[in-house]
């Protein structure tokens, strides 16, 4: 029943369930001096909240976050940074339908085998609201990633079910409700979307995270590396089922000369390795994938069980989004940012003992 | 420099060079009154061992495990046990060709940038000699789970570069060098690997592990997920670039109704979500896929540079794998296990406080 | 700059300066299914806060604490509590005095040194009001250890300056504002403190913690032992510059056959190893001593420094505990239910594999 | 079950018992580019060994550690350093007569009451002999500590039973038997101990650590400050049942203008804090005492119980170290320079962001 916490050297704890008084976390680890405020991370929150178009969901979440410690004078202190958003409107609705049953491909039937107890309200624990902490942990790494490295880190929607980004256009992805980088796709996006709402179903979402002007030499080999440690963050994100760092999966029918990433005192020639290289970053831009399953709140009806263990229809009938892969953008930058940060205090105190007298190579791929 | 274990309450902690003394490793928290000897953890050893057959690499390991602590009587007693395997021939050809340059897509340039010195010899800590001190730490975690739980943990080659395996034979798997599940494809498969290595080409692999009998209820909600845990514990294997669970990248394009798994009284009527739900074991069979890329030890001359930063051409001579995703299963396995016995202790705790009330539900994929 | 978590499955996090917002915790791990509310933890709570008597320090503090999260119709879910309490008056005071000097054996100077930025207003992260969250995060694990184990914790003043409890008497505890177990020096204790109040000096304590009724085998062999993390977390409180077990430095002149408890089918026959043998949990009563140092916050001046390192006189003019010993008790004990629960989370999934075939034996020092 | 492991950057796991193949460690997380071999650690190993005098137990070992990993060309490579001693002599003696029974005061009870299973042979995992791999990782955070910050590190006894130190000549301590540094003590010494081996008792010691020239700032405000996590290391030593810091327990009496160290641009007036302020070293020298039981291995007939719970009398007749505070000296000295490497090794990346503008101070206690 532990877990809720994230990193070894910035390390992320959290809490709350979308029908208790508020959740938080506490950021562990941010060094002295960073600049920071509410306002810095409003945006990336804003940018998760549901209810900002039509096709996600429309329930009004506020999700205005406090930072209660860890600032003085406006500057990070080196202390734990506790923050805080309110739920605002968490009177429940009538979840009488729901509580003595098991959506299919929900939480709700394991939860329930593991911990007897369940807060079904909202999904409690697995609520995605939970995802806006890690948004706002995410957003102080961010800062001081870009501030004190120039890392550059951003997101996208590469395919939303069938359609698939053909171009990549980077200006315009926080031009359309979807983080869609090809703005041809984009009116072909809204009708499926509609159709798809109309349908009462939801469809699966291929997400892109990418950090750019990465350090060379951040993570360790063996078990924690950091492809290991950004799966391990990256797979942790509501509906998540599958992440591949570089080439991935189509390393499978590659072969050796074709992936290799060959180098020239000028740089890498390509990036098949997605900017780690034996677990290690290797100054190229971190490049990873994720795929986000159709979320199983759906109004149209589904066979499943009760806590009797009795045979029950389901069918949801509140508002939800149907493409939660959509909203993942920016969590999954948040998880991209809190891994490297973590990696990059583990490792920026070798430096002293370390001389490779090379200077780093790396273009873009 | 640290990051050399795995596990929170089944810590797997390893070390070892190809070219030192010997490679070995500490299991700690194994529970007392388990029967185990080395013999117990030769197989699987032998399974990834190189030389086995004309499609691994003919590099002789004799790879020989002594237990040195925490068995007596011939059972575990609950204190850390210490295995080592001696590195029989560990006396170095002449590296000096390699010794100073990087070859492509190797962690060579980044062990160079991280730690100044380097044991170019075999690769030094990324060899994949390694991974030879997880499988016998995981097969001290398969024993415990099947004896124990009656877990089943088994995994396969399902593609190997472009041939994939259509047709699903358990018991074919162990009768070819390839562990592939399809006998119609073996011919093919030794066609092509023959060609690929007169070539001096490489080519990826996808890994398939499967674990049949998992408690319902193993997982922590938010970071500690069994499958976030389960893609550091398998994307931390060299060479691997992806992890999926369940339907992985397919749920991309799967509509909802596509995607979740129904639930009767009698059970799931599929597995899309491979097992996990919420980041906790549903009793389902837990099936993950990997990506390997093909390794960048090649025949084929390549460009890279050396530790002037020179431009160099880079070829490799020795004996190497054309393809190390076959070795990979038996690791994987090893992986799967472990992170299932971390969880299983992380778990077991807990049943003293709930009761769910219902039996579980389960069947197979 | 992280650090600021306790415990491996039973894991307290906290935040919060006296003169931010608020000052919070998360307790990730307690199981499911043990009702708690906010007014099951204020009881302690009040026990802590200063003000209470003449004896403490007069500020008032309105330490009300409000649960956030993992709770859920009055039980715990097993998801992480999340809990604050407001700084009602945090408007700060002028501290323009103390801002730029270092109070002497106070960690004004290390924290200047280690941070650069420091919030000097109330010591910031060094302010005791930061163990209000300990005492909070405490009440949860003795409620869930006193209901589902029997364990009865408590503490107690055994020595106050030149004042030695002499007599024990358990109820006297709460009856008196030194929580002192000897009724004869009360008023021998007022006196005493009067006068010292009156120089505008501080005293030294020892406080003494127990725990009874503790199950055998909690603890790990090698690091992870139960005196060792007992240690670790009573050391870890503000002012405790001492820590023993059992016989503790009386040890050093015993001889083996003085110091051993024999044992024979009754129990054992005395408890000089203060319920801990090997680092394990035997069964008997669990007793520490911690020796806490007199504060350093006095109105009769003394020699320092400023942060331009030149010569300073400094004197404090604020309200503070002439003797911090006293409300170090109920923290004390709050501290020794969180190991506790730890290490009783870490060790009951081991039962299953064990029957020592064994009633355990223990009586009472 | 778990537990073997301490440290969190530079961590140290440990196996292995006296009566197994052999004993043995991994060093995770030592920076690269130390000269570092097996003779470098073979000083202190030999200062642990027993058989060194008539006043320590006349058991051989022959401790010559061997290095398996991590060094190449003689220097770290920032690999996990793998490191074995073997048992030369593990053929048992016959152990029967204290198989199924409790030695009083000894771990034999409380493993047996926890694993159920139990390696009688030497103590298992609680053998004195587990602390020479403790020795062995010591000395090579030594020699870091000592070559790249100058930190000088030493112990010695500062009380054996009645004979307190009460001359301080460092030169004196290792040309005594009993690591002591009073001179005019040494016979008086003699004397005790011949007395106390021919009675076939034991005694306690007190044992004072060391540290100077560390460098401010290690150690984390709140869980992780450095005295709380010396505190556990020391405590985890075998026979250890007190640990304190500096003024230690002496601080119940003190008042606060007694115990609180001024401070003069020249530096520290006195060093009640034992050089550790609110949890973080101030650059004064770290001072720790510790109290260490005596064994309970005595050849004076003692009341115990047997396994089926029957009373017995047990006589322990094999060689035993009348006092085993004395060998505890190299292992405290390591496991401060292991507590201070992991600060160090935390710490040293937060001087980027840090700049306190002020030279530190700092003269010795």
């Amino acid at each position: 029943m532990s877990g809720n916490s994230i990193g070894k050297l910035f390390t992320v704890t959290s809490f709350g369930e979308s029908h208790g008084l508020a959740i938080g976390c506490i950021v562990d680890g941010c060094p002295p001096g960073l600049e920071i405020s509410a306002a810095d991370l409003q945006p990336d929150l804003d940018r998760r909240k549901p209810g900002q178009s039509r096709y996600t969901t429309q329930r009004r979440e506020d999700d205005e976050v406090k930072i209660l410690s860890g600032i003085f004078e406006g500057k990070t202190t080196g202390a734990a940074i506790g923050m805080i958003i309110e739920n605002k409107d968490q009177k429940s609705k009538d979840y009488s339908k729901i509580k003595d049953l098991f959506r299919p491909s929900h939480a709700d039937y394991t939860y329930h085998q593991k911990y007897g107890e369940r807060d079904y309200r909202g999904g409690g624990r697995s609520s995605a609201r939970e995802t806006a902490m890690r948004v706002a942990a995410g957003g102080i790494a961010k800062k001081y990633l870009q501030e004190r490295l120039g890392v550059e880190i951003y997101g996208y929607v590469s395919q939303l079910g069938p359609i698939v980004a053909e171009r990549f256009v980077q200006s315009e992805i926080e031009q359309n409700p979807f983080f869609f980088p090809d703005p041809d796709k984009i009116a072909e996006l809204e009708t499926y979307m509609q159709a798809l709402t109309k349908e009462g179903n939801s469809i699966g979402a291929q997400v892109t995270v990418v950090a750019k002007q990465v350090p060379v030499g951040l993570g360790e080999p063996v078990f924690d590396r950091l492809d290991a440690d950004l799966a391990h963050a990256l797979m942790g994100i509501n509906a998540v089922k599958g992440v591949e760092i570089g080439a991935g999966f189509d390393s499978v029918s590659q072969k050796g000369t074709e992936h290799r990433d060959e180098m020239t005192p000028e740089g890498f020639l390509s990036n098949n390795s997605g900017g780690i290289l034996g677990g290690i970053s290797s100054g190229q831009s971190i490049v990873a994938n994720l795929a986000l399953k159709p979320t199983s709140s759906l109004r149209i009806p589904g066979q499943s069980i009760n806590t009797a263990g009795e045979s029950v229809e389901v069918v949801t009938t509140g508002r939800h989004d149907p493409c939660v892969g959509i909203r993942a953008v920016p969590i999954a930058e948040a998880m991209l940012a809190i891994t490297l940060m973590d990696h990059y205090l583990r490792n920026r105190g070798q430096n002293g003992d370390v001389d490779s007298g090379l200077v780093s190579v790396g273009p873009e791929r």
